[in-house]
């Protein structure tokens, strides 16, 4: 028998203005009816009450609102005690961290989630994992893909340009990723899933060739983004999303007095790095000068000897992940490049 | 308990140069030790022989040629009823026929099927269907998605350049269908499943926004034209490939004295419906115009009058498909491109 | 990630006295309204008009009813290429042949298909396979599983008794299919899927437990057979639920002058296969007693010779399976039984 | 497109003597290297050194042993984040809460779990939930099928006899399960996947015609109550092997001083649930009378007060399942049944 291979996917999605109001009638056409809404802190109260608005308009028959607190196991395993039993569906709305709490506690009780990003500053909205803590540490926890992605690009558009620029940043590093994981393919034979590359590869290029902001960016940028987590998906790795330039970001969190915003460091990360790897720089550039991703790391520059630092410590991060970095020091070169680089200019300070 | 949606994509995927000489090390990591090779009439005997020298060089146990012969259902099926039992996997190589004809034979023998193209002059190679004849009249039947897609982009730039304007043809089509999809959502609520229409959407892009023919953009090329056909699986509906534009291309291969390349026939309806739906136009006409595929159709004009006869019939070709030829009688405007539109000058003749 | 292993079942499973009635609703409930039944020739015109009432009483739309004709493929393919394209399901009505020829115009056609056995003459109605001719040879086509199994039990008990007999004598066949399976595994490291053989064990103790001729000893019987085609399914192989005992009914099919229902060859090749394995041959007989199947069988005694005959014949009919018949030369102990064994008695002649 | 219905099923089963010595065979055989074993408390340090031995034989490169600890949610979260991150399978060994509990914990890691129970008094090894407490109260938590169900039944055959009358207990209760399943059908609509309700009842008769406590006795419960943990995976419902019974079971555990072994209160429950139904009782009765199942409840009588009260709550335990309990007031026909059904006698004091 010639079997196939199956990948799972979103079984809803919507992306376009206006989605957030039309929720309700999404959940009311799966019949989810009793919905746990898990709400990020500090979200504006006019989009909490826009999507509930939307619920009970299709005569949703419970609505609870749920603060997404710290993004923790811990907190996520509190939420999901208190779940109530009879609840059709989780609802995550918000910003990642009230994401990633959702998606884990939908995972934990077995209920179909979906993800309503305000915001598109990473692509954890539609990834099978959950970034949380547990015991204080960073991981990155199995979880499931969303049932549904609803993205209303509208309300991405009012939130803060500096969310955007992060997303631009995640998304970019999609091109050194790919490059990494194929320097391991010919280092050590580690295979490369070339479906999982090449659908990684088309949906960062879409945004790329059109990095606007407005609702057709957003929409591509949504997109690209959605679709990278499925290629994770696909090949059950991170590899088509996450290379040195993800290492050197995680580090930063470990050391950093203050860490920013993970779109920020990953995209200055993957501009470094696409210069390690001597390719696809370009591209970047120009992605990130015709956002004004530059002006937003200007804004608030890095420190140039943590960066150096994590670029020190990035490797033995994930010690099984070889990549540009596992070919030689960089440290030197990287420490050239922010000093003499004119597009990083004002990017970094003593 | 929250069941996700999964789908079919091939398990194995090479797309880059020299593929073909690499046949055999992929058949042999699968285990596909005897393998019928079913070939396109008139494909050059280098190719051929390139493929079988690799899958001798890496242990074949047995190589079956078998000639693909017409593309029907009765000739599929005489095929399969002559195919050695013992027969691991089935090797599709040379054009779209052969593809067709190897992808119905493997269905039917319920064994893995390898695409391995000549060139991408349509998205049939990665399909979920095979274009075959049945009792003399054309359909398209019922098959599986190949197991594994090996595009040689090297083989494939040596094909006659008008197979290459097919194949731009055939991908700029997903602009006009994803459009009739959501006209008939918003004339008969027709379900869009937007998961299937942005990886169509996303892939179309990465090409339009750098159609060239050299080894970069046919690597391009094939992944739009293979993410299509998966996302034609992911929805069950060839709506996100196939729209009005599509009709016109099968009312003209009922009706012409002598039938075009789909291709070719596609991508011209395909500009003339994109005016029709009164968007789209100036992206898909600069891809023909960088493509140079105007020059192909000036080069072997199509005949005025069995468009316009075409046009007249599309609707009736599946009376079940709502597109923008649905909302009014076309004929008198696209009589009016054809004689005024600078674009498509010479491109008719009376 | 911890990817599980996933069988396809049936979809639906009515199995009780009336299921015949309600087919309209169980169509109905899946919105299967376009319907053709493709029905056994000499069918009892009764049992046609009520599907068809059922059907019609809850709205069919239209209903197809087709002549199953050979059980080849040939045949299969006509009535496929006929198929009205606007069907949604493809019903299967009557015995083994119009059973088989239905699976596979479902499978051709893409279409669900209900499995309505009149009688519970063989496994056939839920396996993966069809049974058909293939150029006047017979083979095991890949197929589907049905969509819905629907087995009326007071309608197979309205069968004649030497159907049912034929059901016994091939859900006895597990019992030594299972052995040769593990026979192999020790011979030959050919490994054995626990799952399947447990799950093929499971099934038939329940009906030799009980083997009446009755709507419950109908259910048991129905319920064993169903699960075999699962335990088919499950590990991709026909071993479950045929061995030597098949191989020698094979035999039968392709020398004798008359060969004889599928399950009664095999009942009594069962017998003889178990003595030769040395076990399970109580259990067995006493099925054969309690249910009258030897008085079946003495009703039309087989030729001594050509069974002979195809013991010798049988390991060549599948050079692959190795079986009991594969350890040593058995035609002299099989002619011992025939000759000496009380149970045997009036079962051959020369 | 014909969508079929797929059902998870374990990857790997070996239900035998001497399994328990073939753990590192089955690990290495699916490169489980590194090996988190999670045993029960209390459990005979031969049986742990075997699997220990056995695994280390096959050059397993490291193995965890972790004392299970409490059956909780709480307890389980803690051994999942102290558990290596290098870890290829999880491995569950001893009673019913180290199942529990490493289930949680391949689940929450998504890690392969290998079942290997060294007793048979319930279905929890192969069920797609973990019965834990959260919280203070029992759950039953979404988690996964084992990956591999390994059952030594020469190790079980070592467990006390008691706990074999749990396992006969707990089997015994899918007869009036699935009969409170039908009753809810009729009552409520509720519907009733057959296949689920069949494969259920086919595993169970299988073990009651010869409920024997030999290794052949072993491999038949094993395989019933894993066949069981299937269908309920297979309609994503506990319906298949828990109604009424396992209600008054619950209410017991909520109420009782001292609570007993889950599948002696089953069992006992059963018997009396089949008088209410008014069916199926002396098949029950038999196989209680034949495995001793009486002496083992006489040898430690449960409170005649609290199951009283524990059949005047149960129905309140989960409201949502209409069961016999719900078509009446049952309190007073089963303080006659156990006053005066002779079978009883003994099993329950004042």
């Amino acid at each position: 028998m010639a079997r196939g291979t199956a990948v799972d996917i979103p079984t809803f999605v919507r992306i376009k203005p206006g989605a957030l109001d039309r929720l309700g009638i999404y959940a009311a056409r799966h019949r989810h009816r009793r919905v746990a809404m898990i709400v990020s802190e500090g979200l504006p109260a006019a989009i909490v009450e826009r999507a509930e608005h939307s619920l009970r308009a299709e005569g949703a028959e419970r609505i609870d609102r749920i603060d997404a607190g710290a993004a923790s196991f811990e907190a996520a395993s509190a939420l999901f005690a208190r779940l109530p039993t009879a609840c059709d569906a989780v609802v995550g709305l918000g910003g990642g961290k009230a994401l990633d709490v959702a998606k884990y506690v939908a995972f934990l009780a077995g209920r179909p989630m979906y993800a309503v990003p305000s915001s598109l500053s990473n692509d954890g909205f539609c990834s099978p994992q959950s970034s949380l803590t547990l015991g204080g540490a960073r991981r990155s926890l199995t979880a499931r893909l969303p049932f549904a992605v609803v993205v209303d690009t509208a309300v991405c558009l009012g939130a803060p340009v500096v969310l955007w620029w992060s997303g631009v940043g995640d998304l970019a590093a999609k091109v050194t990723a790919v490059r990494d994981w194929k320097l391991s393919y010919h280092a050590s034979g580690e295979p490369v899933d070339d479906f999982a590359a090449l659908l990684s590869d088309a949906t960062v290029s879409q945004f790329l060739a059109r990095p606007t902001r407005d609702d057709e960016g957003m929409r591509l940028l949504g997109t690209a983004l959605m679709l990278n987590g499925i290629a994770m998906a696909v090949c059950g790795s991170s590899r088509p999303a996450s290379g040195s330039e993800h290492l050197i970001s995680h580090a930063l969190d470990a050391i950093s007095s203050r860490p920013r915003l993970h779109g920020l460091q990953v995209g200055v990360a993957t501009y470094l790095v696409s210069r390690l790897q001597g390719q696809g720089t370009d591209r970047i550039a120009e992605a990130f000068d015709r956002t004004g991703f530059w002006d937003g790391i200007r804004a608030d520059p890095f420190s140039r000897a943590e960066w150096l630092e994590a670029v020190r410590l990035a490797p033995s991060i994930n010690p099984g992940r070889y990549t540009v970095l596992s070919t030689r020091d960089c440290v030197g070169e990287v420490a050239g490049m922010i000093d003499g680089d004119p597009a990083l200019r004002g990017c970094f300070e003593e």
